[in-house]
C-alpha cells in the first residue's frame, strides 16, 4: 500500500539497539537502563497478578494510580489536578504524546516543535493532518528565545511541543522561559504539549520546572511524564498525561479507541509504589548525579568533548576531535568497530543542525559506563 | 478546544461496568471474565519481572511471543506467516485496529464496516480523515450478502473492516462468505481488516473460519487477534496483527509512534503459555460452549428469548415480552433496578436497527450466571 509516513522507516533506536546487539557492542543508544526498577514494585505487580487483578482498569487509568499522580503533582508543583477529570493513564509517554496530538491537531494545523527533537512527534503531527514548523535551538545552549516562537507563531498555529528535561540536548526550560511563552500565547487559542518524562531526572538548582507550576499555561497544556523512566521499567510501558478537564476529554476519546486501557496489574504496583517509597523519586536527581560525574570523570581522558547536562540521562559529546566523518556514519563505526553504540544527533534534526555530536545513555551501572568509557578513552 | 471527535462521549462499556457498580449489579455488560486466567502465566510474568525482564520489548514484539503466534497460526490455519515481517504486537487488539486503520485510511477514502459493529472501528475511522459506510447485518441470520457489498464498492473504497466470530451478534463467517468476498475485491485494490479477536471462542463445526486460510484474502488483510480474551486476561492488554510484509511495514510504522512497545514480561509470560500449554486454547470452545449452554437452560424459565450464538462469549437477547422500551432505557433499567447490567445492540448501530435486543456476556462463574438468571426469569 502507499504509505501514509513515506520516507519514515523503523526508529533509529530499534535499529541502533540491533545493531549493538549484533555486534556485542555496549548499548548507550537507546535510552534505557541496564540495571532493574525497586524491589517493592516488582512485588507489588506479582501480588497484584496473583489476587486476580487482570481485567480491563478503568479508561481512564486505575483509580489509585490517578490518586497518587494526583498526590505527587501537588507535592512537586503547588497544583492538584483533579484525578476524576485530569489524569489518564496511557500506554507509555508515547501514546500520550500521540493522543494528545490527535486530540488537539486538525488537518492543516501548524505545529511547532523545536529542533532537535523527540522522533515521535513529526510523524503523529504529520498523520493528523497537521504542518510541523520546527524552530532551531542553537548550540551551544539550546536555549528558548521567545522573540523566534513569536515571529513564528501564524493564524494556523495551534499547538506547541516542547520538552524539558530536553532529550537529547541535555538542557532544561526556567520559569523565566514558561513566563515568556505565557506572553506569546495567552491571547491566541494556542495549545501547549509538555513532554515531562524526565521530570524527575533534573540537576538544576530549584529541581524541574513544570509547566504545571504555572497557572496559566497549565489552563492550555498537556504535561506528559512517564513511569519507565522514573522507575527503571521502561518495559512496563506505563506512562500518563494531565490537562485540564476539557482537553482531557478530548485526549480520552481519542486514548478510548487508541488502546482502551493500559496493564492492570501494572497500574497498581505503580500505585502502591508511589505511595510507599516517594523517596525514591526524590532521590533520583541524586542517583542519576552521580552517574552523570561518573561517566564524565571516565571520559576526561579521551577526546570527546561533553557538552553540559543539566538534565535526561543523555549526554551529549562533540567528537570532532576524533573523526570528521558526519554523525550517522560515526554511530555506525563507533558500534561496529569500536563497540560503543550511540546515537546520531541528526536524527532529531529536520532542519540544519550542529555538526559532530553523538548522544550517549549513562543510564547503566557503573561497570558498564567504566567499560564503555575505556573504549571510548582508546579513541 | 473543538472537538475532533464530535458526538462521542466515554465508551458504552465503560459507562455501564461503571452504573453497575455503583448499583451492585451483576455485570454482564462489558466483555471480561469474573475468573482468573492460568496459573502457569501469572507464574511466568512473575518470573520474568523477578529477573529482570522489564525493559522495552522490541517494537514489533518480543521475538519469543512473535515466534509462538506464528507457530499457533500454522498449526490453526495452516498457513505460518513469518514472524520476522508478518507479525506486530500491540497493546491490546485495540491499538492494532486503530494502527491497520490509520496506515491503510487516507483522508477521503471510503471505509465499508457492517452494522452492528464493535465501537472503535468508526471513530478510528473519522481521525484518519475516512467516510464509514454501513452495511446492515440484517436478523435473524446477520448473515454476509456479497451482492449487496459489490454494489456498494466505489472508486474510492479502501478497506473492509469484518469481524468474524462477531461481537454482537455472535455470528461467524465461513469459508463460502470468504470466498464471495475475494471475488468481490480480488480486482481492486481494497483492504481487509479482520477482526478475529474471538478466534478461540467459537463453535461452529469445523471451528473458527479465519482470513489467514484464504490464500487470496491473506494477501489483502490485516488479521487482528487478542491474548485477553483466549487467556482471560483482558487486563493485560497484549494483542497482535498478522499482514503481509508490505502492509506490515505501514502498521508498524505507525504502531512505533503510537506505543512503540508493548509490556516486556507480559508478552514472555505468553510466549511460554503458549509454547507451554497449547490446550488451553484448544480446550476455550469447549469451555465457552459449557458457559453457553448453561447460561441458556439457566434462563429457560425466563421471558427473554435467546438469539443462536455460535462464537464469541455474549448472547443476544430479546426482551420485548418484558418490555417495550428502547433498548438504552431498558438496560439503564435491568442494572439499576433489575440488577443485571447488560448493553443495548443499538450502541454497535448507526443506522436503522433490530429493536428489543441486549446482549450479555456469559465469561462469568456459573454462580454469577446462576444468579443473573434467576434475577432474570424473575422479570
Ligand atoms: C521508545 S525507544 C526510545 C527511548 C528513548 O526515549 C530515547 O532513546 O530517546
Ligand atoms: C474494550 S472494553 C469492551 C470490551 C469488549 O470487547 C466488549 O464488551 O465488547
Amino acid at each position: 500500500p502507499q504509505s501514509k509516513l513515506p520516507g519514515l522507516g523503523t526508529t533509529i533506536f530499534t535499529r541502533m539497539s540491533e545493531l549493538a546487539r549484533q555486534h556485542e557492542a555496549i548499548n548507550l543508544s537507546q535510552g534505557f537502563p541496564d540495571f532493574d526498577g525497586p524491589a517493592y514494585l516488582k512485588e507489588r505487580l506479582a501480588w497484584h497478578v496473583a489476587h486476580g487483578h487482570n481485567q480491563y482498569a478503568p479508561m481512564s487509568g486505575a483509580a489509585p494510580l490517578r490518586q497518587a499522580i494526583g498526590d505527587k503533582t501537588a507535592g512537586l508543583y503547588g497544583y492538584r489536578p483533579d484525578s476524576d477529570t485530569d489524569i489518564t493513564v496511557t500506554a507509555g509517554a508515547t501514546e500520550a504524546l500521540f493522543a494528545a496530538i490527535t486530540a488537539l491537531v486538525r488537518p492543516g494545523d501548524e505545529v511547532i516543535c523545536f529542533d532537535p527533537s523527540y522522533d515521535s512527534y513529526a510523524p503523529a503531527v504529520a498523520l493528523a493532518g497537521g504542518v510541523v514548523q520546527r524552530i532551531a535551538l542553537k548550540p551551544p545552549a539550546f536555549g528558548f528565545d521567545a522573540a523566534e516562537l513569536s515571529a513564528r507563531i501564524s493564524d494556523r498555529t495551534r499547538l506547541i511541543i516542547l520538552n524539558t528535561p530536553h532529550n537529547p540536548t541535555a538542557t532544561v526550560w526556567s520559569g523565566d522561559d514558561f513566563a515568556a511563552l505565557w506572553q506569546v500565547i495567552r491571547s491566541r487559542e494556542i495549545y501547549v504539549l509538555s513532554d515531562e518524562v524526565y521530570e524527575h531526572i533534573c540537576f538544576a538548582p530549584g529541581g524541574h520546572c513544570s509547566v504545571l507550576a504555572h497557572p496559566g499555561l497549565r489552563q492550555r497544556s498537556v504535561v506528559v511524564s512517564s513511569f519507565g523512566k522514573t522507575f527503571h521499567m521502561t518495559g512496563w510501558k506505563v506512562g500518563y498525561c494531565i490537562a485540564p478537564a476539557a482537553i482531557s476529554a478530548e485526549v480520552r476519546k481519542v486514548h478510548q479507541y487508541l488502546t482502551f486501557a493500559v496493564n492492570t496489574p501494572a497500574q497498581l504496583a505503580l500505585a502502591d509504589m508511589l505511595d510507599a517509597e516517594p523517596e525514591h523519586y526524590l532521590n533520583l536527581p541524586e542517583f542519576y548525579r552521580a552517574k552523570r560525574d561518573y561517566f564524565s570523570q571516565a571520559l576526561a581522558g579521551s577526546r570527546l568533548r561533553l557538552l553540559p547536562c543539566t538534565g535526561t540521562y543523555f549526554l551529549l559529546a562533540d567528537y570532532s576531535a576524533i573523526s570528521t566523518a558526519d554523525d550517522v556514519s560515526f554511530c555506525h563505526w563507533l558500534t561496529t568497530e569500536a563497540g560503543v553504540a550511540a546515537i546520531p544527533l541528526s536524527v532529531f534534526c529536520a532542519g540544519d543542525f550542529p555538526h559532530h555530536l553523538v548522544r550517549l545513555c549513562f543510564a547503566k551501572q557503573n561497570e558498564t559506563l567504566a567499560a564503555a568509557a575505556s573504549k571510548l578513552c582508546a579513541l
